[in-house]
């Protein structure tokens, strides 16, 4: 059982319809080719999705030791070998430099640019570590399945992700703030949703934070930092949930002097199952 | 239910009544004192024991990646700040360069020397990073209450433990086989065995391997490379378990030019509950 999930705004027809029956290696073929730069929530169901930080090798211990203090929001699903840009456990013939719709590139942690494709980096450089982190959107596919609507799927929006009051436990030169997804769920399945985000810890596991937004810091619950406000209607919580972007509030925090990220909602997809994360 | 757990050799009697009554922090203060440098096992029931592996900062990247690819074999517990020998995270006054019974010092490779407190080499140099990991100790506590008999502690041993032909995943410098520890466990306690040890991830959970040595490349049960034989009897089955001694195996291989690790069975006994680590 699938929502029907809309299609986001400026992608055509013919690559949606493409998209829509991809596996895995076909969607990110059509990403390669820079086809489709739009979000993936909802596309290749029941495979997981992630995240993306690349930072020089100086950086990297830091950031790992982060992630390793930081599970719930870092989530490693695969860290590569130094100057290495072809995922090796999370997904086969995969290249992440090019493989994620968007890529957000950021100098002492302003970011710069956006782009669709980062193997410039790669050639220019051979100290890059890619950190590819778990993402909500894997969890996403059990829950449709267990009949608890995605508002931001059937509002054929991004997910919406804040910028939170939550500090992460820092590591050497990385601090910074928790960012997390949020999605309305009617009270006769928060319970439900707990149980199933929670079975799939290395995609961010069970919410942070059920209920009103302002303890954990959230100012307007309409203006996200990241992606785009969703309706929450009258029987609703919002329930928040931690979130790969994180490495985002850390970099713009932390000011590595380089950092390249994919952008908010614009995820890989690996030919990883989200059962095979479980436990 | 504890099976009664016999004095290791060498410990006074006084000592050993003291350790058996002992909370955490007061064992870890009686081996600062250096009263006890003996096996751990059985100790603190209830509470998780840790490895130890101490590398420079050089190192210590490939170290944190090698135990991101291999989390059965080094669950990491806590990885401290670069020259902090004060652990914060899975035990409080745990000072790292004394609070394990025993240590052994590496130089590009090989074993030089068996020492009971490492303090002088913090002291020497401040790039030391040390890596806390998970034990089986700590879930032996909970096969214990499960009627699961543990041969090493009712014969008053060290837990075997073998060098076994399992390669790990290798992450930059570090490569090196699996150590695993065997516990003989009867046919009708099999499934329970994995049963409850799954449920404790981050101390190697459940086991890697049930039945013929042979399997995993070990030749002689007998002969186990670190701690001591175990008697099996007639209707048991060699269990096996990824062991925190796997960073010894790498260190032996890797060669890296200095490292610090606990001698096997000589854990350091933290705060942390083994039910704060299950899911």
């Amino acid at each position: 059982m699938q929502d029907k999930l809309l299609k986001p705004e400026g992608v055509d027809q013919d690559v949606w319809e493409r998209m829509l029956a991809a596996s895995p290696v076909e969607a990110r073929k059509i990403i390669r080719k820079g086809e489709f730069a739009a979000p993936t929530s909802g596309l290749c169901p029941g495979y997981a999705q992630a995240n993306l930080i690349i930072l020089p090798k100086e950086d990297a211990f830091d950031f790992l030791l982060f992630a390793q203090r930081n599970p719930k929001s870092c989530p490693l699903l695969e860290v590569t070998d130094v100057g290495e840009r072809m995922a090796k456990i999370c997904a086969r013939d995969c290249d992440i430099a090019t493989d994620f719709p968007r890529y957000r590139i950021y100098e002492n942690g302003e970011l710069v640019k956006e782009v669709t494709d980062v193997s410039e980096y790669f050639e220019q450089r051979d100290d890059l570590v890619s950190f590819v982190i778990g993402c909500s959107f894997s969890f996403e596919s059990e829950l449709i399945e267990a009949g608890i609507e995605m508002r931001h799927n059937t509002m054929g929006r991004n997910v919406p992700m804040y910028l939170t009051g939550v500090e992460c436990v820092p590591a050497g030169s990385m601090s910074g703030n928790m960012v997390m997804s949020m999605r309305p769920i009617p009270y006769d399945q928060i319970v439900k949703a707990v149980q199933i985000s929670g079975a799939i810890p290395k995609v961010h596991g069970a919410p942070m934070h059920i209920g009103d937004p302002s303890v954990i810091g959230v100012k307007d619950i309409d203006k996200p930092e990241f992606g785009d406000p969703v309706d929450i209607y009258p029987g609703e919580v919002p329930v928040f949930w931690a979130c790969g972007v994180t490495p985002q509030s850390v970099v713009m925090q932390s000011r590595p002097a380089f950092a390249i990220t994919h952008a908010p909602g614009h995820m890989l997809i690996t030919d990883t199952k989200n059962v095979d994360l479980k436990g």
